[in-house]
């Protein structure tokens, strides 16, 4: 199996479950990446087990509340210091949010609060760390896409794909379909805009994972759904670009 | 070709463009609704050409601003009233905003704004109206699920469909299309939920149209797309139910 090669990795919503579980593995991976730049929103909160656990140079632990579009400037302005003229390889758009809401329950704020973080977060850490990702993508000397070169993955979930949507109805949660529905779309025109410049888009559904969104009651560990995933972004190249996968490489439904 | 016989219709942003023509041609038809709600945010501002042409007591005309819940819960009352007792057959979900931006000049705001008319307002109008929908259904005889019994009609695009997107990706139109793919999502959970209770939920394209969004230079004029829309509107049916269909009746994949 091919080994990601990605050189500098970025990561928001790192401080727990899927998140958390990337950093671990690709540190501990056969060929860490030279930086990976942890993000989330509260490094000092008491859920930021990044930095107590891993505190080091790398992972390199970054302030980025994803739904604060001026946040995301300054994080962005922390690593470009860092690189130090180098780019980006992997951007990683892990944070979300999901709440228990139906089509009675939910409210106008609910709608706004899961779009913003879901897929206005994603949108704005991608065009902002933009000239990061080309730089990247200009460096390399590969043709075609690849996670080592110049990727932006998008962790999304079956439950945003509209034609699975009857099989998990017994779960609403609407303002999250709804957001990881639009999450799907952002990805389909990120990999028409990007593709130019070197960059693969793809979107990726990390199974049912035991997290404290998922629940304790989920299908896959987070060790599960985690080596799954890592196992994925290096055989991702320019025919899945724009496309939704799950954690085995599987094609899902829009 | 079977006649559409709601007998009690609201349309939001029926001051001009489709939203007009779906009025004119619905009062026009063989057998036009006793009630017509035309609402508009407006209906005293220059744009208001409803109540300007066709100011009698049906169509009544309505305010409801779609990105103002307060708004909507203010027409609901309003109309209730008006109904005295009777249901509401069909509920079409027109009012749409588009902004020409693209994922370099799109912002935060511009997203939130575009999400809010476009996806969360049909949302709070089918919440808002369900419990005369609800009584349409209760009070018909009619088996299975029809407009004329019961129904909420989403007006979408082609440009939501993340499958098509390649296909118009010379308008990039980001927040736009983030925006449709979210409603398309709506429509299908709409159909899952609203269908035991009688209601048809279906999402509709009426084709690249001449109104003050689709520019003089598309394809359809105001009155071909409306006399597509609405004899498509009575020959749907339960298998419809969830999906996005053309002006022509023909199904559009996710
Ligand atoms: N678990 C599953 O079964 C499952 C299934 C499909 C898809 N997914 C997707 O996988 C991703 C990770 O989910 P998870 O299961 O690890 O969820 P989780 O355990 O609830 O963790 C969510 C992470 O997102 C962060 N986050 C939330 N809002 C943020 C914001 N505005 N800015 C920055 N970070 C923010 C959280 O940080 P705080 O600690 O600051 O809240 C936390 O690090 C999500 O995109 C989720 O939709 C999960
Ligand atoms: N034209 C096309 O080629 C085309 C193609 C595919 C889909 N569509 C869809 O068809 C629908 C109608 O489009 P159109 O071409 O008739 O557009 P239009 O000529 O620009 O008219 C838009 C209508 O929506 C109303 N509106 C906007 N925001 C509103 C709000 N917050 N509350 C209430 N009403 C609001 C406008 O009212 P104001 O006068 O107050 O602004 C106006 O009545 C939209 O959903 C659009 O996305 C159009």
């Amino acid at each position: 199996m091919a080994a990601l090669r990605a050189r500098t990795v970025l990561l928001t919503g790192s401080n727990r479950g899927i998140g958390l579980e990337l950093v671990k593995q690709l540190l501990g991976g056969p060929r860490p990446p030279a930086w990976i730049f942890a993000t989330c929103r509260d490094p000092e909160g008491p859920r930021a087990q990044v930095s107590a656990c891993l505190g080091s140079q790398s992972p390199f632990s970054v302030t980025a509340d994803v739904a604060n579009p001026s946040a995301i400037a300054d994080a962005a302005k922390i690593v470009e210091g860092k690189l130090n003229g180098a780019g980006l390889n992997l951007l990683i758009n892990n944070a979300g949010i999901y709440a228990q809401v139906s089509l009675e329950t939910v409210d106008s704020d609910e709608m706004i609060r899961t779009y913003k973080t879901n897929a206005v977060g994603p949108l704005l850490m991608a065009q902002t760390f933009l000239p990061l990702l080309k730089k990247a993508a200009q460096n390399s000397t590969e043709k075609g896409l690849s996670c080592s070169k110049a990727a932006i993955i998008n962790i999304s979930t079956v439950m945003g794909s509209i034609e699975k949507t009857p099989e998990s109805f017994c779960k609403p949660v609407i303002s999250y379909r709804c957001s990881k529905a639009a999450l799907n779309m952002l990805t389909k025109c990120q990999a028409l805009t990007y593709g130019e410049a070197g960059i693969l888009c793809v979107a990726l559904h990390p199974g049912w994972v035991k997290t404290d969104m998922g629940t304790q009651e989920a299908d896959l560990t987070v060790d599960t759904s985690v080596r799954g995933l890592l196992s994925v972004l290096p055989v991702l190249s320019e025919k899945h670009s724009g496309n939704l996968l799950n954690w085995e490489g599987k094609v899902i439904p829009w």
